[in-house]
């Protein structure tokens, strides 16, 4: 519950129609991606980045949590008021491209900037800006530097943290900050903006961000290679990225994935193959399309590879990526709930991990599909129970345990590109020792010491 | 002065024959790059993560200043014993290359390691590490990390956090900390990774590199453009960038570098030029690098460029690259001593900043020779006066004062590569507001709270 005298002295800043406090607004901003739900005490909606110095500094005064929000599309819970407080939502006004620099190659947008409207924005003016993380529709430039996100681009182009030239922040006790520059290089002080990228929220409110862009590749080529094994795919993955060749996407489905998405849409997919791999090559020539497709189909047949297929045009490439932009919502066939993580290994061990959550699947009787962008080594590992069934959702999260266990043994990490927040906070445990929680505690007290800006994420 | 009970202590840690401090060592390793020296008062050779967490430990109890070193090699002091202590010198025992991982395209190196050997390692199994400091034949691995050195080739290739994907580190109080995965993507826990790139042996000792590696191009072209004014050059330089197409180096030479250049080494030099450009593109295939250079010749020829020279062969690539490596040693015939800063700009301003570069030399009386990294709108920029005329150093400091200030105008960094360290460290009030040096003195905090790590550098 938040003190009448908080209400008055907050709508005395951002003005009467930018706080509210009524059901209907405590419900709306409940919820993200998680399905979890936790009520604010209120929504404030600021306009400008003086609004958010003078909320923080009234806040951060009066021990009042604040939990930034972008659209709220998060896996991981980083959006949710767990703790109560105020929800801070940028999308409302803070949500402009302010500027895109074709000299500089360079766009200056707001937090609350929905992802594909930049990237519509650029490419109208032969630019790119690469990362385009599946929810790119509606989730916000703001969250995808919050969470870092990653996308089906990152194999050749990199993920967010790769674009960000700059950022402009408040911190908890209201001071504006700015930190990088519209320069390529910059080792001007601490690189501010470098720990800012995937903090969650938890250290400072976003407020405006530079990020690069490239020039856009002229062509582009899509190809789909089927697989008797998983093991052999994950083998073809690697070995294709220490080719020489980067392809700019390089995703898998398993079986159980590819059985769900024929299931649903009856496109004649190979319902018997292990795995299937989807590619994308690009450049600015047909000889480094085609050069490309050559390694790429060479590296595929060495590893087992039965069936190589590349599209002739848009409505093919379209036609061979429809399994893999439809595997999501597919494999919910299999389990009204699902419990899906974004782990990442080294390539290498993408083999070994993919025969070990086999064994995990068999062990606790689960159906475990998995999919996603193995050329950075990242699996979307969805453990399909029965929602309804205690008992499954409990055998489901020891499985997902036991694959976390498992990625961290690899060498790998709890999260790719969703983030820790609420949901892997538990986790946090097995993937850092002690003393590297400290420092992440000690780095959060020096940037927020009375712990006003969203609190509990991060096991912090 | 070192108390003879630490002398003994320290001793017992890493052994007799790692622990010195009789004059010879201590001039040794009183020195860098800027010339300035400070002697420290022992110096000490870990042979391991584990000494240095020891010593570290010891050393926060005992209040002992530590300064960590690598070649000795960076221009802005940041490894001198400005204050004394202990220099903790790594080049001797931790100059390992441990892994070059094929599979994952990863090399695994300890913090001593230079440079030019781990391009030569990896390149001679087919890979390649682009980060390429002028200082690449001497400067180590760690070194570069702690500055986020830059090079030749950070047009298309980025600089050295671009290629950072994991680092171990031991925390003044002795804690070994991982951060990073040998992964592509890693969002679980604060960028601490992130964070101690840059930070210039402030935060914490770098034990051991996790270095991303790409594929080493097939081919390689250089071309060299000559224009009649700077001013042509710079626009020349931006708008090429601009054109879609990446060349991995974009190197300029103003007119008093060519004329230095000439005198010196009569290389029949254009010494009525402008400006010149010397460019490389790579690629895989004869077409990519025709393209490419096609495009450019162009770019220049719109911009005013009357001769377009490209190399045949190596040979002729090393003949156009003679002047640009040759351009540091050549100006100091303008005068004994060097004031040279390495500022940068956002690309589309370097014409301006170069125009009021030269407005700056006439006020002042000074020549400021300038050559550098353009692609990156990094600008060496060197004022050039008598180092034995105190009335001439004075000049030559107000006049580089100006010229920061100008960058800084212009929405420039005060350094692009070489660091802040003591040398820079008078200008932080000029690039920085106090709310962002008091948030750089926070994390300095959260992460060595008693400043027994290489105090005093970065006006921290």
């Amino acid at each position: 519950m938040i003190k009448q005298e908080h209400i008055k002295n907050l709508k005395a800043i951002v003005g009467e129609e930018n706080f509210y406090h009524d059901k209907a607004h405590m419900i709306a901003y409940s919820y993200d991606a998680t399905r979890e739900r936790y009520e604010p005490d209120a929504v404030i909606f600021p306009r400008n980045e003086e609004d958010i110095s003078k909320i923080l500094r009234y806040c951060n005064e009066n021990g009042i949590v604040i939990v930034p929000r972008g659209a709220g599309s998060g896996f991981t819970g980083g959006a949710l008021p767990a703790n109560g407080g105020i929800v801070l939502a940028l999308e409302k006004h803070m949500n402009k491209i302010l500027e895109i620099d074709m000299d500089n190659m360079v766009a200056v947008v707001q937090p609350g900037v929905i992802n594909m409207e930049l990237q519509k924005a650029v490419e109208a003016k032969g630019l790119f800006y690469p990362p385009d993380p599946a929810s790119q529709e509606y989730s916000t430039i703001g969250g995808n530097v919050s969470e870092n996100a990653g996308g089906m681009r990152a194999a050749k182009y990199g993920i967010t943290k790769d674009y960000v030239m700059a950022i402009r922040a408040v911190l908890p006790n209201g001071d504006i900050i700015r930190a990088g520059k519209k320069t390529i290089k910059d080792v001007a002080g601490y690189n501010i903006a470098g720990i800012l990228i995937a903090s969650e929220g938890t250290l400072a409110v976003i407020t405006e961000i530079t990020l690069k862009l490239i020039a856009k590749p002229k062509r582009k080529q899509t190809a789909m290679g089927v697989f008797p094994t998983v093991e052999k795919a994950m083998e073809a993955v690697y070995k294709t990225m220490a080719s020489g060749v980067t392809p700019v996407a390089m995703e898998f489905l398993d079986n159980l994935t590819i059985r769900a998405v024929e299931e649903k849409f009856k496109k004649g997919l190979p319902v018997e193959a292990g795995a299937i791999l989807i590619t994308d090559v690009d450049g600015n020539l047909p000889e480094e399309l085609s050069y490309q497709m050559d390694v790429i189909e060479r590296v595929f047949k060495e590893n087992g590879c039965t069936q190589f297929k590349k599209a002739a045009n848009d409505e093919e490439s379209a036609d061979l990526w429809f399994a893999r932009r439809n595997a999501s919502q597919s494999i919910t066939i299999y389990g009204s709930k699902k419990i899906n993580e974004d782990i990442t290994v080294p390539r290498s061990v993408l083999p070994e991990l993919l025969r070990r959550i086999d064994e995990v699947s068999k062990k606790y009787g689960v159906k475990v599909p998995c999919f996603g962008h193995t050329g950075d080594g990242n699996v979307h590992t969805n453990v399909m129970v029965d929602g309804s069934d205690e008992k499954q959702l409990e055998i489901g999260h020891k499985a997902i345990e036991e694959i976390f266990q498992i990625t961290v043994d690899l060498g790998g990490t709890l999260s790719g590109e969703h983030g820790i927040g609420l949901s892997k906070a538990p986790f946090m445990h097995m993937a850092f020792t002690e003393e590297e929680i400290n420092l992440f505690r000690a780095i959060k007290k020096a940037f927020d010491p009375n712990n006003i800006l969203n609190p509990g994420k991060m096991a912090l």
